[in-house]
């Protein structure tokens, strides 16, 4: 039955009416019946219990006929013997576990998860925890591996670092590629003098690729050991990034028999030219904005060592190779890294960084629905980016040199025509960043050149920089007297960390 | 380092040209250096080992100069203290641990995956496996729900079956509530009479609501036990699946701090009418094809207890209160089951069925990439969905009842000035289906009418029935005569699974 009600014969209901109720009688005329209870065989239709007018224990009456068949659904209901349940190749999704139970097939045959090992090399790497001496790295590339591996539906297990001993090293691709269906070896597959990966699966089995187009990831290293594949991984976190995620997710998928593409595309307008190497197939990361009803994808740091790119991108703008890049307002696809509802509720922010940006954020964050994404351009990029509709606001700081005055003028100047408001958020003021305890004993612009010391500029177009070369030019100081002037950070918090590393 | 290569002074490469190399000598004025190697003080460049002329085995030239920190990438990377790696409420990504790892956070505090206490009940249902006697329905709700709420990011416990008894449901629910975060309870959460479910969870906690307006899924319960969430799940299949995908996975991601919108959507043409209630929610299942460049929604079947149906699902049309549903042709968004990419490769057929469909299915399936969809509808439904360019393909076997021929002058009448090509495909024998045995003796369809025989019918528009119809005229039977000449099912299969029934 497909609801609760009593199972009965519909012909014996068929004069029934509001003023002429037909009444039924219990193991007579019908039986009490729950949803998903056979029908008996004598029974042709249902009535459902909120039809039924109890006149005793057991009777009923009825002041409407029934149609034959009537809430009545057949057992093992539409699954019957011979029919497809589902195709070979298929992978099993939650409901498909009960049309195949529900069809009476309590096992399948599937393809095993590979269990995959992923081998971190190099002298200079050491575990997270461990106290670091000059020249180590904290591992982590093998934790980021593990948790892509485990996306795939592969097994992943993490061995410990192996260093740089090509013995060892030997030793251990040797034995795991005998225990495990895919062996990843991540570090030293660029061409240094401690590059053992290379020689090592020559030794043991055969390298077929060493290097592909594709930008960052190059310096990959495909092969086999023991008739297992062998994937040699760059130690850059976002060169590796971009091998797991377009190489081994196709071996992890492949060896369980399911090659389907699953990136998601979405249509966004690219808002600056970039340019791209035509020998490489090249992935940039994107920031995505939805503005004014359209998709917007601002391209960000293109260095193959900076993890925070990744966790900074919502989409890879892929560019094909034989391509030299594409120009500013190219309708181009962006494979998205988050769903379209988590872009579409991302407030951008384009223009100088502060570091209040990060508390707004975090605040955001925990108020749900909401979050705030920024890119640090410095104050003319986040007016160039309002202007171009590029950011929902952009925060400045741009001194007018004739007028001594901020930021008004230069709305007036590069977005006329239309209405901007500004608002005064958080007053500043600019200094110097120096070495702790201030060595050098710098107190002026002018302490720089006298001293010598090594200088860290912020990029042109920034609120900082236009007031420094206002400050040097009012001072008469040639900016090639100091050392380090064409040296560009594009945050203060980048700034900071060149002078701390000294 | 960035590269591998030799850690030196930019300045000492200045005047390095083709024509006259520069000179380097190890330990003097540079060091070996390999990727990722901090470079040590005294130098502020690297030169990549592509660049290099070795003179000897501690002597390099250089063709041209190297530009001051060129090659170099701090240390720690583009991480530094103070700055926000990750909001609150951020679900870490595997690029996030690298980022949380480099940037020297090795703990972080995490919202615990809920236990999911996964509690099936009733006396008729039966684990897989076990013997069936009259009555019993195999349990299988339990083994999807937990694949969906491992899906959904908890940890799901499959308990044994609790029969239809008061007080040991009420002890197993009890016990439950302390141990886990969250209590599904499946079946008897409509009005039965075994609905212990609503009465154990006001015996032991409170129940908040019971029914929502929402279709399938409407008799669900929701309560709480100990202070612990519990859902009262109803027993069939796609009313579950419902109640599982729009409530439990809501209440799962709650409990982690996650609550976005994760269901992606898709602008569909709706293939036909559909009628709703306003009084409901209503989720109708829909195949998806993606033909002549844009995507069709065909609505499948209706019914509860269909577990099929949501195999055969490719997406949710979720048809608001209010609306009395939607006319053919409306733009309507479809949430999608499977990626745009495997429903863009879906090759769809709507027709007449045969057994043979789904063999193609199988083969086509096992070759990768294309996949066969086949909505049975009949020969008419096939030729009416191939005129509204709805369908790649439509089955059809339809006799011309004036000219004895088939097929031809349907599409000719139907579908005029388009060119459409015919393939003759599978020769069929019709006959009719009779018990195992033919206990009836039927050998004709005269034979139907004289033994009172109960028959089957197929629905109008099905090649079959035009067959059925043209003979049954040609041999002078009234429909009438025929008892059950009104029910109808919508392939032989069905057919045939209720002759098998009786």
């Amino acid at each position: 039955s497909a609801v609760d009600g009593i199972a009965t014969v519909a012909k014996k209901t068929f004069t029934a009416t509001d003023k002429n109720p037909v009444r039924l009688k219990e193991g007579v005329d019908y039986v009490v019946i729950d949803t998903g209870d056979p029908i008996p065989d004598e029974y042709d239709c249902v009535i459902m219990v909120e039809d039924l007018i109890w006149v005793s224990q057991d009777e009923v009456e009825i002041i409407k006929p029934a149609i034959p068949w009537q809430n009545i659904r057949q057992i093992g209901e539409d699954i019957v013997e011979g029919q497809l349940i589902l195709p070979q190749s298929h992978r099993i999704r939650p409901a498909d576990i009960g049309a195949l139970i529900a069809g009476g097939v309590f096992e399948v045959e599937v393809y095993k998860k590979p269990k995959v090992a992923i081998i971190p090399t190099g002298t200079e790497i050491v575990e997270p925890g461990e106290e670091l001496k000059v020249g180590d790295i904290i591992e982590f590339n093998s934790r980021v591996f593990a948790a892509q591996v485990e996306e795939y539906g592969g097994i992943p297990t993490r061995f410990d670092i192996v260093k740089d001993d090509f013995e060892k090293l030997k030793d251990v691709v040797d034995q795991a590629s005998r225990e495990y269906d895919i062996i990843l070896l991540n570090a030293g597959s660029s061409a240094g003098r401690e590059d053992y990966s290379k020689k090592v699966i020559e030794t043991l089995g055969e390298v077929y690729i060493h290097g592909v187009a594709i930008k960052p990831g190059k310096p990959v290293i495909l092969g086999k050991v023991n008739n297992k594949p062998i994937v040699g991984i760059p130690g850059f976190p976002v060169s590796a990034y971009f091998i797991m995620e377009n190489i081994v997710k196709k071996l992890v998928n492949f060896v369980q028999g399911y090659d389907r593409k699953d990136k998601r595309y979405i249509e966004a307008t690219l808002s600056k030219r970039i340019m791209s190497s035509p020998k490489y197939l090249e992935f940039v990361r994107v920031k995505l904005g939805f503005i004014d009803g359209k998709y917007i994808a601002a391209p960000i740091e293109r260095g193959a060592g900076t993890t925070m790119s990744l966790v900074r991108a919502d989409g890879v703008l892929e560019i094909p190779e034989e391509l030299e890049g594409y120009e500013k307002g190219t309708r181009v696809n962006v494979n998205i890294l988050k769903s379209e509802d988590e872009i579409k509720n991302t407030i951008l922010c384009i223009g100088s960084h502060d570091l209040i940006l990060d508390i707004a954020a975090d605040l955001l964050a925990k108020r749900g629905k909401f979050t705030l994404s920024s890119a640090h351009v410095g104050s003319m990029g986040g007016i160039l980016s309002l202007k171009d509709r590029e950011t929902h606001f952009a925060t400045i700081h741009l001194l007018d040199v004739e007028t001594g005055e901020y930021n008004k003028s230069y709305i007036k100047r590069y977005i006329p025509n239309r209405k901007i408001a500004l608002i005064k958020f958080v007053k500043r003021i600019q200094g110097l960043m120096v070495k702790k305890g201030n060595p050098l004993e710098i107190n002026s612009l002018e302490d720089i050149v006298k001293k010598g010391a090594r200088f860290v500029n912020r990029q042109k177009g920034s609120g900082t920089r236009i007031l420094l070369d206002y400050e040097l030019k009012r001072l008469g100081i040639n900016p090639k007297d100091i050392i380090g002037y064409e040296r560009e950070e594009y945050t203060h918090i980048s700034v900071a960390a060149q002078i701390a590393k000294g």
